[in-house]
């Protein structure tokens, strides 16, 4: 097994340890990724990780079984079930035998499966997986921090393609999809999401995908956009502007651009993550912009687009090195236009780090 | 409201008070769909459909209430939230006052979630809204069998014309992606998963996907895929074989032919869905290939690839007209090739129909 896993492992049982938990139970997600290296997806046919303080097992469906990795079957027992067997039968009897009376539940487990396990062990105690693997996860080491980086550089490299490319005259679906071409071209893996691009007065909807809307001289663009590289995601947002810039667009970009830095350097060790969204929204709100930045300054990021920690009201977890985030302020003027710019940063130990490369000037498209 | 989702929404309201179940909870799957029209995904910002005895009402992001169809913002209360808000708090407090003391929750409603709503709701009864849901999903009305019955076509128009564009020479990749563009091109939307080409020694793991394996003379290939038409699954599978099928490969293949046959003709109303599996595995068995035939017969299909009924064994459940399933024996030799034939069948009142019209004949291409 990789020291990678290993390191991880112990953590997290140890994290485990001081929480009273005598298991994890961990389904294909990231948070499994994370700890094994496998791939797959949830479905209806069972696949988990169970991690007790002295033991591991995976349980998988005969036939999956080939796409284990040796990482795993290395570590784990590995228990196969067929069509027809009740694998949660066989996890109930582990949780109940190795696990203790606490379990550690993947935060992304079906409900129903829990209840499931509930009903079989009523006496047990569960808790969110998330409070043993989330402190982990947001603490990236060198290679996890390595392979952001590429990511977040590959999409720029997109992104300047797109920008040759041109805009004018095309649906946003087709920058979509040329943007998907060139980002696939510079190395990055589709993401699960498409690219947003949203024109004219569609930029105006922060969560607008992509329409049938031609880009037309005088429309700003806000494209928003990812991928996927060894696993870790890409996310950046841009607005370019088709032809010239009004004094109130510029005035605006300018607002937006300060709120971005003005997070940037919000970022220290100790601060809680609602401090960095206060930073880029009193910048904002000082402009007298702000009922129109309507949502959340960023959001974690790493093997899923969005996890912890986000930057939020409300949030007080103290930021602390290792941590990856987007810093992605938004104004949103309804039939208007709408501009956001975002980038991912790190807390390094010796303060913030942008991970995203590319130019903050406002750009100009004919 | 369309009728149709009116219609849904009393039945389910009946099932709740049978079940003394006060109020149901859906999340944005295809549960969610099926009772509303509503298409967007679950992610880490609530989005949610709870649905009492007397009142309805959706949670969902301010920036996401331009999504929601007209049809459900006409018959439940929208209540939308912001970054920084607890839309779980909103939630709990709803459940407490308007949705008695036992909730029906999404069957893939993330554990996390649910167990957020656990603790702040310590005295709740939570069951599994399938309880509700399925019931009413397994039972396809007319508009559900034509749309699952148009898919099926246009799988098998796809399918004919890679026939055409032919396989040896060929990575299993490749064929692949000219299988989805077949398909796409027939009128199909792209399925949640790509298409199995499984050829040669591939063509015995059942669920290979697709490798850089180049097709050659002799292989069996085992092609299963799928596709979505207005909502509704594609799920098929044949067993073609490049240049000549020897003697073996057409004694398995007539007898997985002859078990897809005895799978079709044991299904009744009131039948058991394992006795299904029983009837394709009894043939399988006889000839002497029952170790090979490793997975069960089949799963139902609808608004999902697979969901209930399932035809495995352990399952008692009586078959009632409307139910949607596939019908794919498979035999598996380890080494050499390996058949699957996949239908998805109908139970019509006056009997089971194929939904999948394509032929069943040995396929040689050259």
């Amino acid at each position: 097994m990789a020291d990678i896993y290993q390191n991880r492992w112990e953590k997290a049982r140890r994290a485990m340890a001081e929480a009273g938990i005598g298991s994890l139970l961990l389904v294909p997600t990231t948070d499994m990724r994370y700890m094994t290296g496998f791939r797959g997806h949830i479905s209806d046919r069972l696949i988990c990780l169970l991690l007790t303080m002295d033991s591991a097992f995976v349980i998988v469906p005969g036939f999956e079984k080939a796409r284990l990795n040796r990482e795993l079957t290395g570590k784990a027992e590995v228990i196969s079930f067929s069509d027809g067997d009740d694998p949660y039968k066989i996890l109930a009897n582990l949780l109940r035998e190795k696990g203790g009376r606490a379990a550690a539940v993947d935060n992304r487990i079906w409900g129903g499966n829990l209840l499931e396990l509930q009903e079989r062990l009523p006496k047990h105690r569960w808790v969110n997986a998330g409070t043993v693997i989330t402190p982990l996860r947001m603490q990236k080491d060198e290679e996890e921090y390595r392979l952001i980086r590429e990511a977040q550089r590959l999409a720029g490299v997109g992104l300047a393609e797109l920008y040759q490319w041109g805009l004018k005259g095309r649906t946003e679906k087709d920058v979509a999809a040329k943007l998907t071409e060139f980002l696939t071209g510079a190395g990055l893996a589709k993401s699960s999401w498409g690219p947003i691009v949203a024109s004219g007065p569609d930029s105006a909807v922060p969560h607008w995908t992509a329409g049938d809307r031609i880009i037309q001289k005088g429309d700003a663009v806000v494209i928003d956009f990812g991928g996927e590289y060894g696993g870790y995601q890409a996310d950046m947002t841009r607005t370019p502007i088709v032809g010239k810039a009004t004094d109130e667009f510029r005035r605006v970009y300018e607002v937006v651009f300060r709120a971005n830095e003005a997070a940037f350097h919000a970022v220290k060790r100790g601060v809680p993550c609602e401090a960095v969204d206060q930073a880029a929204r009193a910048v904002i709100t000082q402009a007298g912009y702000g009922v129109y930045f309507t949502h959340r300054l960023g959001h974690g990021l790493g093997l899923d687009e969005h996890e912890d920690p986000y930057m939020v009201e409300g949030n007080k977890l103290p930021l602390e090195p290792g941590m990856v985030f987007s810093d992605e302020p938004g104004v949103y003027m309804d039939g208007k236009f709408g501009i956001r710019t975002e980038d991912i940063l790190i807390l390094k130990e010796d303060g913030p780090e942008r991970l995203t490369d590319f130019s903050h000037d406002l750009v100009e498209i004919d």
